[in-house]
């Protein structure tokens, strides 16, 4: 029989273990942050009515789209986003959940764009938002979200970047440029990324004067500390009513943050960030990482004003924001933040005497019983062979015990890092044991997490 | 504008907050009990090359496969379980990750098949698997996690059936049946279900003698202590080596069980249970709940002999098993072990005051660093509304506090379910603050249980 060559499709990965146990802890860290500031989880389908899907999407993400007709003869699509699923579901049973609704959502979206580099065709999103408030609560608790969850993760170096969309729509009208928006605001989004020079030149070719093109650039320009940002801008859109609420907004997002703990150095009002996305209509948020600012944003979102317009005429605005988990995990390697090994289980139990499983066994049961995950060799290999296995799946300790020393109830406790051993009673003293089970563990421990 | 109707597909369902939450609570009980036994968990495609799906699939499972061809003209299929894609992804990956590997794998699958209660065409499948070992410790080892994950759940009612198929293909060949083993094992796998009258008529039909059919039904009402049944069948399969080793192994197992701490009600030699998949060669387990018997077995599996034949000339012996994430939700439903209510957080923050934003978030600050979830409320509502949604969402603790108790450094902690309330100093006094919030979630608890 001729063989099937196994592969995966272009765009698409497999995740073993060293890349899975990582994304693991993220996904599970962002949950536990999520939750600790009221966010449930919810789970859409992964497939959709076609129309659901395309109902909202621009050319671009429709054309990049899974779909095909289903054998029941429906238009289906595989999901390109969180958010539109989230808008068809809020749509379908916001009367039953009530507003406000805070929710959050892990999982895989599709679609089918040019592989390149750090881009897949199958990637997770970790979405949270607050829909049916208006609420700068909302807008502050986000933020906080933020800086919590890249704590968590084990980041401190960061910022995030905060702006309103008010305080941009305010200015631009009151430059009379309106009209062209979407250009400037476009330009202005890569202020950081390429200087003023070149946001000039792109202000220009748009068809702004050069003094308009400079009273642009001079807000973008605005620095300094939280209260002279929001001073200078206050002045600027001084008699704007949009433009002082934008402020106001952003005011009082920046106390709050303070009064809640986070140091001033790890946010900034940012009058420079747009956020492409047209549905954006208050405040924004972009997280840039102070060791690796050129990967971009890693944790983005905003507020806007009507969530599933699409699907029903409840108005529902809200805000929320999403982890970047591929780009973080890129970020965490090239930091060197991820650990070269991830140990299986704490503890590898070498099987010595085939014969005597159930002792194996029993020790095994009081290993697991002090909180420590374990395995038992399943081969009968030489010694050896078995503890290079150990070694290669990076256990901290391995058990070791003959049928003298199961007769004896004993066993040699093996550091497989500093190669200490020591050999104690587990079998009438299953206390002791487990002790030093626990002060084996600790030896070289600061050089298993450098 | 027309609005889009928001609706799911038939088969697919959407998660609110009330299902996701046991839903994501299971995952991640499974995923600790599976990581405490040395697995590490992978993750592979939705879509892969339908080339690589078909290949093992029966004719049932192709038929219910939703495929395509992608826009590069590629033929792709979702994947319908989770067997196939690791098949493929040993195949590709075992000579960089070595023998024996041990992974776990909780995703999505998608079948189209007939929606009917309880059948989705959308559903997560929870496997654990080690491969590269035909040791009787993984047998033994896939016994424990089982058991161990039912207990983590919360269930102890419950059974664990064992069996091996050798014990099965030993005793057919000795009655001269190994051509209709397909027959009489699909009969004798109805045995616990219809009862022995009805198997002996299916077996006549499918040409047995009435004594071979009353010798088949002989080995399956073998019941009694694990010693018995293991004794009875020593003696049946006497000069037999196939069944000899297959009893032995059988054995082996229940003697480290026990040895484990597992109770010797909890598992069961059971001859008649055969688990229709044709790959299984070993042992084989099925586990049904003591009080929901009729709904099926809720994490079966077995020991197979290859199990990536298709994709690589590597053999790759292996046992495994997998939990039935729905069926055990509809079971703990029907057992009333779920609550009613999921508080999306402990602490809710009433926003009395929205003049003292800060005073709230510094609150919030020190709830949260204490370790308790807790949310602010983002409109400015009426307190009894913002109460009512406080205790429609289940939040046990409600802080309370208006400018007189913000100026004063006071907060009222309100247990929402006994009403109990009590005005405490937070500003001056966090931890005793902490302590009082620590024990006013006390009150009550039992009833919250229950």
């Amino acid at each position: 029989m001729s063989l099937i060559q196994p592969r995966t499709l272009k765009g698409f990965r497999d995740f073993l273990p060293s890349a899975m146990v990582p994304r693991e802890r993220l996904m599970e860290v962002a949950r536990t942050v999520y939750r600790r500031y009221g966010f449930v989880p919810i789970d859409t389908p992964a497939l959709e009515y076609l129309e659901i899907l395309t109902g909202k999407g621009s050319e671009e993400t429709d054309r990049q789209m899974y779909h095909f007709t289903d054998a029941g003869g429906r238009e289906v699509g595989m999901r390109f986003d969180l958010t539109v699923p989230f808008a068809r579901f809020a749509a379908q049973h916001i009367n039953e959940l009530g507003t406000p609704f805070k929710r959050y959502h892990i999982a895989p979206v599709w679609r089918g764009e040019a592989p390149q580099a750090g881009r897949y065709r199958e990637f997770v999103q970790c979405d949270f938002d607050t829909i049916g408030t208006t609420g700068v609560v909302s807008d502050i608790e986000t933020a906080l979200v933020i800086h919590e969850l890249l704590l968590a993760i084990g980041i401190d170096r960061f910022v995030i970047r905060i702006n309103n969309r008010q305080v941009l729509t305010a200015f631009l009208r009151k430059q009379g440029l309106e009209q062209l928006a979407t250009p400037v605001l476009r330009a202005l989004d890569k202020f950081e990324k390429v200087g003023g020079e070149q946001v000039l030149k792109e202000l220009e070719q748009n068809g702004l004067t050069i003094e308009q093109a400079n009273g642009v650039l001079g807000l973008a320009s605005i620095t300094g500390s939280h209260d002279q940002v929001l001073g200078q801008l206050d002045q600027l859109l001084v008699g704007d009513e949009l433009g002082q609420n934008g402020v106001g907004r952003l005011k009082e997002i920046a106390g709050a943050m303070i009064a809640a703990g986070v140091p001033a150095e790890r946010f900034r009002i940012d009058v420079s960030i747009a956020r492409g996305l047209d549905y954006y209509t208050g405040v924004v948020f972009e997280t840039i990482l102070s060791d690796l600012p050129n990967i971009g944003s890693i944790c983005s979102g905003g507020r806007y004003d009507n969530l599933a317009g699409l699907y029903t005429k409840q108005q529902l605005p809200g805000i929320g924001a999403s982890l970047g988990l591929d780009r973080l995990l890129a970020a965490l390697e090239q930091l060197g933040h991820l650990p070269a090994k991830h140990a299986a289980a704490d503890v590898f139990i070498a099987l010595f005497d085939p014969s005597r499983l159930n002792d194996y066994f029993q020790l095994a049961k009081i290993v697991r019983a002090a909180g420590f995950s374990a395995e038992v060799y399943p081969e009968e290999k030489k010694l050896a062979q078995q503890l290079k296995y150990a070694d290669q799946r990076g256990f901290p300790l391995a058990l070791i015990a003959g049928s003298r020393e199961l007769d004896e109830g004993k066993v040699q406790i093996k550091n497989l890092l500093t190669k200490v051993a020591t050999e104690v009673a587990w079998r009438d003293d299953p206390e002791g044991f487990v002790e030093a089970l626990r002060n084996m563990m600790k030896l070289g421990t600061d050089t298993l997490l450098a």
